[in-house]
């Protein structure tokens, strides 16, 4: 199927019969994280187990009018701490997926990268954004805006892989992947066009499971059915694309931003690749967006759920 | 001053005491670019010669109901010789500026660097879009989404060069530059960061003109004040930006689209950097946005008139 708002995305959660995920907060010592988690649960789509120093959680917990006896709160004597114990939470199968609270995000992957936190499956580590797009049909994809920076070849294979699972975990059929460069033509000039080539035909030979891969493709092709009918440019893609692979961090968050803020979207965004997935929640969505990227991530491990029990 | 539409641009030309600007067309044998020399001419913006294949050329003035005797045709045996004219033309300052007409872009530039053409001024050669975007409050300028792929920090110095001295002569005071990047932090592991840092300094130090540099910068603080309020990132650009630099040609190419696509923006460009400028006018524009790059070019010979007069 395909999404036309991240509100559907929300109703598949709930209603889905594996009731609630369990979500481990990274350091829950902040605000707007534990909004983003009265909200979610309010709308019974997370439980969850609280990392970080006790007493200051408890604080902001009262603050923020939640009663601390309702939740599990386990204490840690660092941020890094309470990464490592949230990692091992996923480990054990206690946890669904994780939400990182008060600590950057490189702090927050160095930690669950330690052999302790046991995080890592042994593939690269990537970061996946969902975009509602006014006036746009419907939800597509975006990677990698806020992790590999100028990702190799092997990189970029990997970033489609993860990004691929994810959308197939929840609910996306089959998605139409665009590998974006500035032009439809392989030219050695553009070393984005080379590679883009190269993850067509990967795509072709399954590497990625079960999508379809296009590239080098330009955005108005990958986006606007009028522009590839114009352009004749003869791709299963035509302008419907579910997932757009950008060639490099600067374009990626140049695109994010101008859909943002000229297009008006709202996106979630979570990061792939790991024993399950970590929301990075924005300190700067308003409230009721604040979720979002839980619902995303809630998404994706009801369809590993599903996967695994078949 | 600043722009709040392209029509601002038009009303600057038509009530420019320089008369029109003489335009020549380079390969004038296809309809849509001889459709928006009529409209330009039209509105008094511009008197064209017309460079290529007589024959050909009259044959499509009929077509478009333009009568053939009211136009300064000038036979050419091929496109290139007809880029070459073309050059001559502007050399000799008998045309203010050039508009592609049935020739590729790479087959004209490279006609049109010959000795014979006397294009070049011992520049780099660069392309400049002008955008008009629904709710923004002001037109900007974005390059290089069209000829530099992957540019050196001096080709960049220069790509800032030819748009900050063709905005200033279209009017446009102490344009604000916003080199951007995916982060505000200079980290040797991004490079556009480290480019973007120099090229703030070279700001800094005059060597582009009458404007401001602000770089590394993201697309949010450049372009939206309200992000640049929250993040509290101090900077002179502050969301305002006039002009905005990519690193490179794939997220300049994916910009100027999904400012399209998803903004719903118009845009109309120019190459820029040789003895005037060249209009590239797109096949696939409205009838009445056809000649909004004509505009742009004719304003910005209207500036270097106006300079050089002093």
């Amino acid at each position: 199927m395909s999404y036309t708002s991240l509100q559907q995305l929300v109703d598949r959660v709930q209603s889905s019969d594996y009731g609630t995920r369990t979500v481990s907060v990274i350091n829950a010592t902040e605000s707007h994280v534990l909004e983003a988690i009265r909200d979610a649960e309010k709308d019974g789509l997370v439980t969850p187990i609280l990392f970080g120093d006790q007493a200051v959680i408890n604080e902001q917990l009262v603050k923020l009018c939640m009663e601390p006896t309702d939740y599990i709160v386990e204490h840690a004597d660092s941020p890094e701490q309470a990464a490592i114990m949230a990692g091992q939470s996923l480990a054990s199968g206690r946890a669904d997926f994780l939400v990182k609270g008060n600590i950057s995000t490189g702090k927050m992957l160095k930690a669950l990268f330690s052999t302790e936190a046991d995080f890592r499956t042994g593939g690269y580590i990537s970061h996946l954004s969902i975009i509602e797009l006014p006036n746009h049909p419907k939800l597509f994809g975006l990677t990698d805006a806020a992790i590999n920076i100028t990702p190799t070849l092997e990189e970029k294979k990997a970033i489609i892989r993860n990004a691929v699972g994810t959308m197939l975990a929840m609910g996306f059929a089959t998605p139409k992947v665009a590998v974006l460069a500035s032009t439809e033509v392989v030219d050695e000039k553009t070393p984005s066009t080379i590679d883009a080539a190269a993850l067509k035909v990967a795509g072709m030979a399954g590497e990625f499971g079960d999508c379809v891969v296009e590239g080098p493709i330009s955005y108005d092709l990958a986006m606007d059915p009028e522009s590839a009918e114009i352009k004749q440019f003869d791709s299963p893609i035509q302008g419907d694309a579910d997932l757009l692979v950008c060639p490099e961090i600067v374009s990626a968050n140049i695109l994010i931003k101008a859909l943002r803020y000229a297009g008006y979207s709202r996106s979630a965004g979570i990061v792939v690749g790991g024993r399950g997935p970590i929301v990075l929640t924005s300190r700067a969505a308003a409230t009721q967006d604040k979720y979002w990227p839980l619902v995303l991530a809630a998404s994706a491990t009801i369809g590993k759920h599903q996967q695994s029990s078949r």
